[in-house]
């Protein structure tokens, strides 16, 4: 387990991260900070505060400066799953019941909102002006990805390129800069802030074509939730793009999407994805996925030898892991 | 017509502003740019543009900076309104259908994500971290307001503090900080920056206290929708606060409050309204309106007399007009 490894070498610091990611919700308002206490319970890797810190040690790696990077760089990931789960009309993730479903939806806009503007008001503690300017753009297209997200709902003619870009702007860019800024923040030659973004850009793409494939390939155990979420969604995923582009699975491939709205979140998956399976959708998908490792691991590459980035060629090894 | 004067004095430049906050919404994507644009067409007055620009003529007035507070703040206000038209289930806002009504509540979310992101991303624009971290601190405190509110609803329990510290940071802050920031941005001294903070606090709650009275002594017509929407809503503003003060009133007024809550968004409201107008509730609440603007003149006071500082005093003197 070379990843338990990685989060080892990190773990004190990661765990006063977590305490300031704790922190930093505190102390505005009673309800807001049970709000935003339950999403960040929920959990998840703290992915993007691991990138911070490794992008860190390129330069003078100073935990209280890297703080005001991580906390605000995770709060912003997780104020956008927050609002995902009002699109989305999401009842639990990652097992545990969502914000909107344990309160309701409008609590849950403004707990988004408040953590977004709390994320910037740390980040705002750094003199650096660029790192806030870096910050303010992803969200801006962070948004338009989201919006995009909405429009593209059972949008079936979509191309790869389409989906590219989208999740370019939903996941992909959020991880780059969360490994640039972690470098920026600690004075890092130029050079490596944008090698380590490209390598973030590569990483985020093939992390969010994984977790794509996962909810069509993974079980309800393996996901901590119902395989087939994103197609009840309208969420056209890329294997689903790849199986759409065979001839003789197009039109019955069709078919099953069109059923699958008309029938709404209860809606039977299996026979869908069962096509999709059949299909080289999900070889493709992986090929795809693959490819944005190599180019990851050829960013890395350029970076000086050291044990930083060979943990970061372990990450990148392990979100391309196949874990269905 | 004073305030016309002023609008008129500042014309060609929020003309300049006008064109800035089109442009700013243009080009990510193409129905974030119809959302946002409907929102910013649907109007208003400007209010913190022109707050901003007067602020700069403190210190070295320069419009190409200026305009990189002037926008955002608009832009923060209105990405405020149309978070708000979700949680307020409003159909229509100024006379015009809202975002939610036009589209839905999904689209209205995230085109507040946009604009709040868009802000941000203009403002960094300015080489000024302690401008980023002002905006970015009133942002959270925007939020927690908002949350309150929710909370707040029906809570016929609440004290005129409580009101108070609600529109504080509700509108007040956004408005004290629009004419901080015109001035910080163009390098006027800190002195002033403060005094013009405290004028725009107080103005602002003024503002709010007068927009309040307004939506129960109103007209549908002179207030572009029907009157006692706070009230139906379960706003408890400060007239409604202070007519449950009056020990004879208190009973009938919380059992017509209990009646308009269990109506719903249909609710009578004229015999509510009838009691809060024959209550003292009116009359106090313009009594605190009106110290709220004594207050804002004697910051304005410690101001160098010029023609901007005229200007000021005759947006409060219009803040406060009776309309009703």
């Amino acid at each position: 387990m070379k990843l338990m490894d990685i989060f080892g070498a990190l773990k004190r610091d990661m765990d006063f991260i977590e305490r300031q990611l704790y922190r930093s919700i505190e102390g505005d308002d009673e309800l807001l900070s049970e709000t935003s206490l339950h999403l960040l319970k929920a959990g998840g890797k703290r992915l993007r505060p691991v990138f911070v810190l490794l992008g860190g040690k390129f330069g003078n790696y100073d935990l209280e400066k890297l703080q005001h990077v991580a906390v605000p760089l995770e709060l912003i990931h997780s104020a956008s799953l927050v609002h995902d789960d009002v699109i989305d009309d999401a009842g639990t993730r990652r097992g545990k019941p969502t914000v909107k479903a344990k309160w309701d939806n409008k609590v849950a806009m403004y707990t988004g909102d408040y953590i977004y503007a709390k994320a910037l008001m740390l980040a705002t503690q750094l003199e650096n002006p660029e790192l806030h300017r870096i910050l303010a753009k992803a969200m801006v297209q962070m948004s338009v990805g989201e919006m995009e997200q909405i429009r593209d709902f059972f949008n079936t003619d979509q191309s790869v390129r389409h989906y590219m870009l989208r999740i370019r702007r939903k996941t992909a860019l959020l991880i780059a800069i969360s490994c640039q800024l972690g470098a920026l923040a600690s004075d890092a030659p130029a050079k490596v802030h944008s090698l380590l973004y490209r390598y973030g850009y590569n990483v985020g793409m093939a992390f969010q074509i994984r977790d794509d494939l996962l909810d069509l390939c993974g079980t309800e155990k393996s996901i901590g939730k119902p395989p087939g979420s994103d197609m009840r969604q309208g969420n056209i995923t890329l294997p689903v793009i790849y199986a759409l582009q065979e001839e003789e699975l197009r039109e019955p491939l069709l078919q099953e999407i069109h059923a699958i709205r008309a029938e709404g979140s209860e809606a039977d998956t299996s026979r869908a994805i069962g096509m999709i399976l059949s299909s080289p959708g999900i070889s493709r998908a992986e090929q795809l996925a693959d490819r944005f490792i190599a180019k990851a691991m050829d960013a890395l590459e350029c970076l000086p030898e050291s044990k930083t980035r060979n943990h970061l060629k372990e990450i990148a090894l392990f979100v391309n892991k196949r874990s269905y």
